[in-house]
């Protein structure tokens, strides 16, 4: 194991194809969302879909998606060196070096040629703060994970309209209070959004999250799922988050 | 009661304030959706509010909201002289004729002067088709109240924008499946989305309406309430169906 954690990292059991990740507590670790987009995604991935996550950190959606579908092809681009470097010892930990591969490139301008009308399946858990609102982290690592400095959704929305092929899908994690910002944007970008489901932490409470399906060029026509609620009482989950999980566990959780 | 109905005609009982409603089954009934409308708007209506309904019908929102909240000042618009002409019939059959002015008038082009900047509250139970979409109604009152023949969401969104005060509310009930319509018409009118309810016929099926409250010019945040279920059971509705009736039951239901 010393071969690939440095310093103040550990490695954390994803037990979903007996995988694991490297995480490091001074940077930005995956939290509850993560685990629900890739399963939310995956559902609608097939061994021969050619997949790319947009903002992949420490490479959770790309790990956790090759642990539950037989998928081939993931790609994934990060912007930070740091960050990237470590989905890519992350990768080399569980022998995926066949299936998933990690571009450290900025999506805005990138300099690795990504093939215009290509993937089938786009995954994103962008930074969900527009720069300037919630506190900025003045830490880079966080600043650049939870705020749009080096992304926002126009630009992601921007690259997976190219790099879909038509009906290709996106699939979406984000916060339920920018709902408004994400329909319309995605719907600028001729990626319809198709289906939604909020994720609320109590039954009788507000959504925090949502997770998001949009078709490029789709019709159209949006289905809302019913909630998916994450605790039963404080400290317990609910028996459809245990399923999820499985016998996953997030490092630390972002925003629940 | 004969001076109030004729011919196919039938006075419903709402027993919301007393109040009664002329109702006829070859024309278009008022709904559950219309009952939900008046309870979510009614939590924001004062005594003081100006009040427009847009596209009433039969009158049903007017009544139940004059039922629900001591407001003064309601007036409704509605296209089709048969309908405004049988809602003026309920006003006086309830003797609110202090309370609820109908227009007989059309939103896109009105002859009587509404003025702008003027309304606390715009509530509306708009056509939920767009025209050229499901089954159009060959019967024109029905064409009329279920497509976007004379008012589209554009149209509403338009009049209200002109009509509201600043930070005015505009209350709607929609069809879920229109959601990405609905937030950007009202976006792109400077009616931004500030509250969301998804209407689920079961807790395992998805949305079928939603409710939502959008403010002139609001600030962009929108909150997604815990959706609302319907039944618990087949012809069983659920406790908060039964509380948010009352004894109020629809003639018929439109779209459940």
């Amino acid at each position: 194991m010393d071969n690939f954690n440095k310093g103040n990292e550990r490695i954390e059991n994803l037990n979903r194809g007996g995988y694991q990740i490297i995480q490091n507590s001074d940077a930005f670790c995956f939290g509850l969302d993560a685990v629900l987009l890739a399963w939310y995604a995956s559902q609608k991935i097939k061994k021969s879909s050619r997949v790319i996550d947009l903002g992949t950190g420490t490479g959770i959606l790309p790990l956790l998606i090759c642990g539950r579908t037989s998928v081939q092809h993931v790609e994934a681009l990060e912007i930070q060196p740091e960050m990237a470097e470590m989905a890519n010892r992350s990768v080399f930990l569980n022998h995926l070096e066949d299936r998933i591969q990690i571009h450290c490139d900025d999506l805005r301008n990138p300099t690795h040629t990504f093939h215009s009308s290509y993937y089938d399946v786009v995954v994103s858990n962008p930074p969900y703060m527009p720069v300037g609102k919630g506190d900025q982290n003045l830490k880079k690592t966080f600043a650049i994970a939870r705020h749009e400095v080096s992304c926002t959704l126009d630009d992601i929305a921007r690259f997976a309209f190219v790099h879909l092929k038509d009906r290709g899908k996106l699939f979406m994690v984000h916060k339920a209070d920018r709902l408004v910002d994400i329909l319309s944007t995605l719907r600028t970008h001729q990626l319809e959004p198709k289906r939604l489901k909020m994720i609320q932490p109590f039954a009788d409470q507000p959504a925090n999250l949502v997770l998001i399906e949009a078709i490029r060029r789709g019709q159209p026509r949006l289905e809302i799922a019913p909630p998916l609620i994450v605790y039963q009482r404080p400290n317990c989950y609910t028996e459809e988050i245990n399923q999820i999980y499985g016998t996953d566990k997030p490092a630390t959780s972002k925003s629940l």
